[in-house]
């Protein structure tokens, strides 16, 4: 045992505190108004109903895994199971608690003090989500490594982070699409409401999806990356370096949450809010890749494994900037699908499909190159582990800032709220200006985000994988075995389906929505005149039961599935299905994403006056690809990130079953 | 050398004698009016000239190919190329030509002498196209491996067949989409004229589109699987049973061919022609079976290849029945997605990209167990090579009769023209009734066709990549090593990137027909009247050149990645290139095949009369659906088929160069 490991839970539990100090500066700005306090209280209460009855269903399927890890593999591994899994709930609680506290206090801000403030806010919420995953994945990995001492049982904390995360992903997108849809294909289409109209009877269920897609989804999602990523350079660097490893990959986490700590403090107001947070971004970057250097070489004796965390961040970066290319308007591809849907809805799919099709190229390219950099950088001193050792540190140094990347990612959606809340209630125009701004600033970091979460899962899941051959002790899988191929086919087959089964989820329950903002419509007198209050609640409860009992079959899908052809045909076979999941995976994400990020943004180019604006025939058509859109970037596109991983820790959890 | 090496080429030649002699017969046939052969004068014109135009293109990269397989590989080699390309085109262009001289005489039929006489004509036709592709196929390759008695040699002849196939697919199915979707949009739903209006200025070239597309482009596919899945069987036969494993492939593909001739005098106009059809069909199969059984255990001492041929059969018939499933308005799938039409284009569009996902499942599942059932059946014998050769001979059995397959493949496209002549040439309503009635068999025997086509496409990709690995002198490929994995991410990336661009080349096309068609409609007088005749010569021009421009870097594309990816990381990072391609590849044929049916039968299920029919709001939502599934199912899906063979078989003829 050595400092690095003991120093790892302090200083989770420093980020902790550092949350709850964020909290606390939040709760102390004013709410608002009356109206402004009502409209958010029906946000927060909606969203933490929807997580406790997610969290309830859960609850069972935690209890009969814990059962089956318990009896199957060890009660210790069912123990950090049952941790990873708390952990994960705790994180996103947190999270979408002071989020949808800080969304009302960020709309105040804009209005009594102006932007600089209304930043602080809204990031400061960002913050908190961003500490409380970072200061709970570390100290709950690094907890139970001072206990087990034994990298295979804490996978079972892995494994409960993922398979939250697996739902809380899918539900939460299911969640915020059905709404969304339901209330801008009804509300702004047929009745021609503005966005965020307190008229339209799916308002709140919409501004509730935010929360608990963008907010306690993304924040489970990357928690279990980065608690995926931890887990697989601690199994991969003892086989690399012995403790050494391990404590070089505890030691990067504690300097990046360190590192982004000092960078949330370069976050402050100043006329420009994108370059404020790019400063706190890059401060926590650099401050982590200059320890990352100096450490590299005092704790494993070579600057080589340096070198694979380079790669790693570069991949992340690049990645970013391709999607960059591909979805926003400012190039040429968005401006294309803008062209194309003069020509009617048809073209405009066509073109959208196109794009995410062809964006898919660069970031696979990167990913190859990124794979063979970190590999053989870090790979040929002692023995060829290392090189393994070097994809999971490309991966930590990738996540090593996450308590940042974090801040940044859940700062959006606050902001996105605080304007909805500005509308709802009838806050100057200028107001709205200001969380506008701060909303379209949050557009790009997003896109930042989901670059270095594509990139992140490639990699975490790739180590993850390496990890699993060692635990059923393959030395290789062979390719050419007609086994090997039939997994890789069938694995291949997987984001697919669960693609087809999420996006057939928010197709139905947006029809439900539909179905019953019309019918609010047609039989409350008064509504559209404003003067009856639309029942809310009836379409939150639609959102909420369509995504509770929609999420259970694609979660049960990634846990059974690998299992499943583990025990018939074989670790081998199972290996081969890792790898198709993880390749089409990766490019149905991408696809995915992106198609839906740049039909998105050419619906938003028109919008502001191009091909005849607003109401023309080419906005209608771009309605429509936004609206197939909204699916494919928000639901299945980032839920198939934790698929590939989730199928792995589950491989690797329950290794032993297949040998 | 053996009987049956002899006996190959000698069907062949048979094969071709009867394909001349059933174009004597349609010959024959009275051609109609003066009007019908003016109309039918434009369409072969136009086909003809694309074509011509066409393989002068091809001719330069022939010309370069076959300088570089000089040089680089053996003139032998070289040699085999040119003879598989031309054979390639000879099938095409044979088969096209006796197609445009069918579809009139077809129309004619039904006016002279009604439905029997009608199918007589059209099936003759496709017969012939089926006899020209089995037949030099057989030829080619038999002839070769008596010349040379070397597998690896010959592997040109499949290369030469790939390439060409390649080209003419992507050509063809941008050259037939463009004018498809033009003609729609601007002719259907703009004008409102009704299809195959003479009025329309961009009818011809899409009549012409279906011959250059859905005839001369099937043919060139089908001819390359055809060969690709002989030419592995007798690669992987020498090694597993020496001369006899020769034997039995070509054994197998001479009794296809007999008994596909005995099978076409099967199909006679009798009240029902699907039943007509099926009849000849299933002759053809049993036939092929009975003597497949024999001629196992004869000629190789066993009845477990046997096995083998009977799982790829079992793999062709249940993927085809899962087609249909997902593809036809008989079931749940497609009448969903006119369901969902009511709510609008965009959910038409979630639930067909739905569906298409979804549809990968069964069809994977069962390609997964046939790979499994057809390499163990054979395996175990003598040596490891048997399973692999099992593979190749469930792709040959899938294909050995191919010749009564395309016959029923391409009698569709005949049919279908034959309709638009009607409608063009004004022949009475009974005539059109019954190319209708004969059109929509052939659209339940097209569905039939792509399950084997996709199936076939799957099992030979794999049989051609086991002969590389042995090529290449590789005892395995490691997926653990991150060459490997990188090869894995770039192959699976490439069909994305190969839809994207096919996609974007027909939206291009389309839009500058679509611009066409609109000026011709403004600027010449008397056009709606029928007073004046349009310029088709402008419509069929812009098909043929955005075709012959569009094709060209996806064709490259197929040929140099591989080679350059072989050359810079290996052949193990090649081989897992190939094994990314074949699956990912085999998943997005399946899904934008399916998607592409499902999308066109819910629209026609609503023009039948459900959900308002015709005109109805969901009517339009459908026809967005239907415009986005047309270069999904004639366009990108299709030639993905041939570029995972393709890929495969230009690493297989460069091996020399990885090793």
């Amino acid at each position: 045992m050595d400092n690095a490991i003991i120093i790892a839970p302090i200083v989770g539990v420093l980020a902790l505190f550092f949350a709850l100090y964020k909290a606390n500066s939040i709760n102390k700005v004013a709410p608002g108004t009356d109206r402004m306090k009502e409209i958010s209280s029906y946000i927060q209460e909606g969203a933490m109903a929807f997580l406790k009855r997610e969290y309830r269903s859960l609850a069972i399927f935690i209890v009969v895994l814990f059962i089956v890890l318990a009896i199957g593999i060890s009660p210790k591994t069912a123990l950090c199971f049952l941790l990873g899994a708390i952990f994960s709930i705790l994180a996103g609680y947190f999270g979408m608690r002071v989020a949808t506290k800080a969304n009302v206090r960020t709309a105040n801000a804009a209005k009594e003090e102006g932007m600089n403030k209304a930043l602080n806010v809204a990031f400061s919420g960002g913050a908190v989500m961003g500490m409380c995953v970072v200061g709970l994945g570390v100290l709950g990995v690094g907890l139970l490594y001072i206990i087990f001492e034994d990298p295979e049982i804490i996978t079972g904390f892995g494994l409960g982070a993922s398979s939250i995360a697996l739902f809380a992903r899918v539900g939460g997108g299911i969640y915020t699409k059905a709404a969304d849809v339901g209330a801008d294909l009804v509300g702004k289409v047929e009745a021609g409401i503005p966005e965020d109209d307190p008229r339209n009877p799916a308002v709140i269920a919409d501004n509730v999806g935010d929360n608990v897609g963008d907010v306690a989804g993304m924040g489970a999602d990357l928690f279990e990356s980065y608690v995926g990523a931890i887990i697989s350079a601690i199994t991969l660097g003892i086989a690399a370096y012995g403790d050494s490893g391990v404590n070089y990959a505890l030691a990067l986490a504690s300097v990046g949450i360190v590192a982004s700590i000092i960078g949330v403090f370069f976050v402050r107001g100043n006329k420009d809010p994108q370059k404020s947070l790019n400063t706190g971004t890059a401060v926590s970057s650099i401050i982590t890749i200059i320890f990352a250097f100096i450490l590299s070489n005092s704790m494993l004796g070579s600057y080589r494994p340096f070198v694979s965390i380079l790669s790693g961040l570069a991949v992340g970066i690049i990645i970013a900037k391709i999607t960059e290319y591909y979805t926003s308007a400012d190039y040429k591809p968005v401006k294309r699908i803008a062209d194309e849907s003069e020509t009617g809805a048809s073209t405009n799919i066509i073109g959208g499909l196109s794009v995410g099709m062809m964006s898919t190229g660069g970031p696979i390219i990167v990913i190859a190159i990124g794979i063979l950099v970190a590999f053989y950088a870090s790979n040929g001193a002692t023995n060829a582990a290392e090189g393994l050792y070097g994809i999971a540190l490309a991966a930590v140094g990738m996540l090593s800032t996450a308590g940042m990347t974090i801040a940044v990612d859940a700062y959006g959606p606050i902001a996105d709220n605080a304007g909805g809340i500005a509308e709802m209630c009838d806050l100057p125009e200028d107001v709205r200006k200001i969380t506008d701004k701060l909303d379209s600033v949050g557009n790009t970091t997003a896109a930042v985000g989901k670059g270095f979460a594509i990139g992140s899962a490639a990699l975490t899941a790739l180590a993850l994988f390496a990890s699993y051959t060692q635990a059923v002790g393959l030395s290789g899988i062979d390719l050419t075995s007609p086994k090997v191929i039939a997994g890789l086919f069938i694995g291949g087959m997987l984001p697919f389906i669960f693609s087809a089964i999420t996006m057939e989820a928010v197709g139905k329950a947006a029809f439900s929505m539909i179905e019953e903002v019309r019918r609010q419509f047609k039989t409350i007198p008064g509504i559209m005149e404003g003067k009856a209050t639309p029942e809310y609640g009836t379409c939150v409860d639609i959102s909420t039961k369509a995504a509770l009992k929609e999420m259970i079959v694609p979660g049960l899908l990634a846990v059974v599935v690998p299992i499943l052809v583990g025990v018939i045909l074989g670790p081998e076979a199972l290996g081969g299905l890792l790898a198709g999941a993880l390749v089409t995976g990766v490019l149905m994400a991408i696809f995915m994403a992106n198609a839906g990020g740049a039909w998105d943004n050419a619906k938003k180019y028109i919008e502001e006056g191009n091909h005849g604006g607003k109401g023309s025939p080419a906005h209608k058509a771009a309605v429509v690809g936004d609206t197939v859109g909204d699916p494919f970037k928000d639901t299945s596109g980032p839920s198939i990130n934790i698929l590939i991983k989730l199928m792995t820790i589950v491989s690797l959890v329950f290794a032993q079953l297949f040998i």
